[in-house]
């Protein structure tokens, strides 16, 4: 699959911190940006940009943070082959932790939302785009919205400046057809605009949605090395990266932060198939349920999970839809 | 995605066997019979039948040769409410390995050949028909055939009796663009018969492509309880039942044998994604050089598997063609 248009986006520090509170080594880090780079990738999100006082330093690494200055200094004197960028979330971020561009180690600015919220990116990508960087918004959860919500949002996004708009199967709930239905509704409704695709390993789709919204047009695409992301993960850089065909990528170096960082990481901190993210992912759920229960002494016991999750009073508790 | 014509055909303790030499305990066969009986699987294949002279007993468990007497005690008592079935290769079974339909367990032997044996393929399905079995014919590896060669290979089994026909990603290269290719080329060369799709889960695609093939109008799907079988594995039992839309179709007694016996065997005999096995996948081989490396001490340095796969003048050295 070769199209001229299409770009690489390693999501593996900023999705992977989701299980280890951004407590990557500058290592770690350094390496993979290094491979990354010289596999071709086209950009890095190194993390989430957050204010200080919304999140616990003791608890969160500097990748939860994306301080500038510390981003700078922890990857100082790598090349600079790759295009730096980094999350924000409405409402866990100020005008303030924004440098203006030229003062910034970073690119790319993505703004991850939910639909209810697009009014809000549209805003927040705005002042990004004002301050000179690259941006995208990110919807999150889309299917579990309404088909006239998520006309309505793509409407107002389409009448806006931000130039490129992700479908994001937040749940790792969709099969291809799904992703067919959106990632076209999305083209059809903001024309000109860049779509980008992210995706849930929580059924082993990611990699195959991300082929099926390849084929649909998505020219804006999310990996992470070896799909580390929270609960299930995320689509594989390497998979992805032997799929599409353009000389300017290459696996190798991928292989090489595998083995020597993330295959012995993957036996500390867990991510990959497993059945409780799995049925989360079938029923079309935030994983929080999952998460919880691989914490608890019953973490393999997964038809009491599956009992648990498809007994409809235990769904209205209040411990289920929290958080 | 609903169709009335579908059949789940499970292929575990076959597909599986090919990792442990059909080392599987009576237990284990027994609860996974009862549980794909009671989620409504219509098939499960329960090994290989092979002569006595061909294999030798010390190291190949009972499911290695499916002799009558041996299965039908092994399963006694259990309820019948799931059809059984064996496969044979062409070359590893004599007719009178084969008994009549009435004097045995099985209701289905499943023919598996290349390309090039699909004369012989015709004729022993055919001894099968006569006996008074359900056969299909499965064409392996058709991903390294040339396409003249398949059609003519479909022409000659469209010319047969034999009712049904796999599509066959033996090694686990295949993408969805594929799989419409083959299956529509199947459906078409071969008007009247049913389409039958056995993928594996090299590149993480076994389950996306299993569904792609039922969009392109595949009838009988194979998979596996928590996806074991060689090297990456199958699709997963577990993803396909949730996926299929038909109330006949019950995940929750496939989830209690992965919590009690699948588990538990995934830490003592590998499957699923594994890099070597990605990598074989994307290359189009035979796993045979994957399974080497993982016996090795070099069984995780990535690069170096990656180096001497994709070296020409090692790939070919007797090691990697021979088997």
């Amino acid at each position: 699959m070769f199209r001229q248009e299409i770009k690489v986006h390693d999501c593996t520090v900023r999705d992977g911190g989701l299980i280890n509170n951004w407590q990557f080594s500058d290592e770690l880090v350094r390496s993979s940006y290094r491979a990354l780079a010289e596999a071709g990738v086209d950009y890095m999100e190194i993390g989430y940009k957050a204010s200080e006082d919304m999140f616990d330093r003791k608890v969160n690494g500097k990748w939860r943070f994306c301080k500038d200055e510390e981003i700078r200094a922890a990857l100082d004197g790598l090349d600079s082959r790759i295009k730096l960028g980094c999350m924000v979330d409405i409402g866990r971020v100020r005008d303030e932790d924004i440098l203006q561009k030229n003062d910034s180690v970073f690119d790319l600015i993505r703004v991850a939302c939910y639909l209810k919220d697009v009014d809000k990116a549209i805003d927040l990508a705005g002042k990004i785009m004002d301050k000179g960087y690259e941006t995208t918004i990110n919807i999150m959860a889309v299917s579990t919205n309404l088909e006239k919500d998520i006309d309505e949002g793509l409407e107002e996004i389409g009448k806006s400046r931000v130039p490129c708009v992700y479908v994001v199967d937040s749940f790792g709930n969709m099969y291809s057809e799904d992703i067919t239905f959106l990632t076209k509704k999305y083209l059809q409704a903001m024309p000109g605009k860049t779509i980008g695709i992210h995706t849930h390993n929580n059924r082993q789709l990611a990699f195959a949605n991300t082929i099926q919204a390849v084929i649909d047009g998505a020219n804006m695409l999310d990996a992470s090395i070896y799909g580390i992301g929270r609960g299930p993960g995320n689509c594989c850089m390497e998979l992805l990266l032997t799929f599409l065909k353009n000389p300017k990528y290459n696996v190798r170096p991928i292989l090489g932060v595998i083995e020597k960082y993330f295959l012995p990481l993957s036996r500390e901190i867990e991510w990959g198939y497993i059945i409780p993210y799995m049925i989360t992912g079938v029923l079309n759920e935030h994983p929080r349920t999952a998460i919880e229960w691989r914490d608890s002494e019953e973490r393999d016991e997964f038809v009491k999970f599956y009992d648990k999750m498809t007994t409809p009073e235990v769904m209205a508790t209040p411990s289920h839809t929290g958080k």
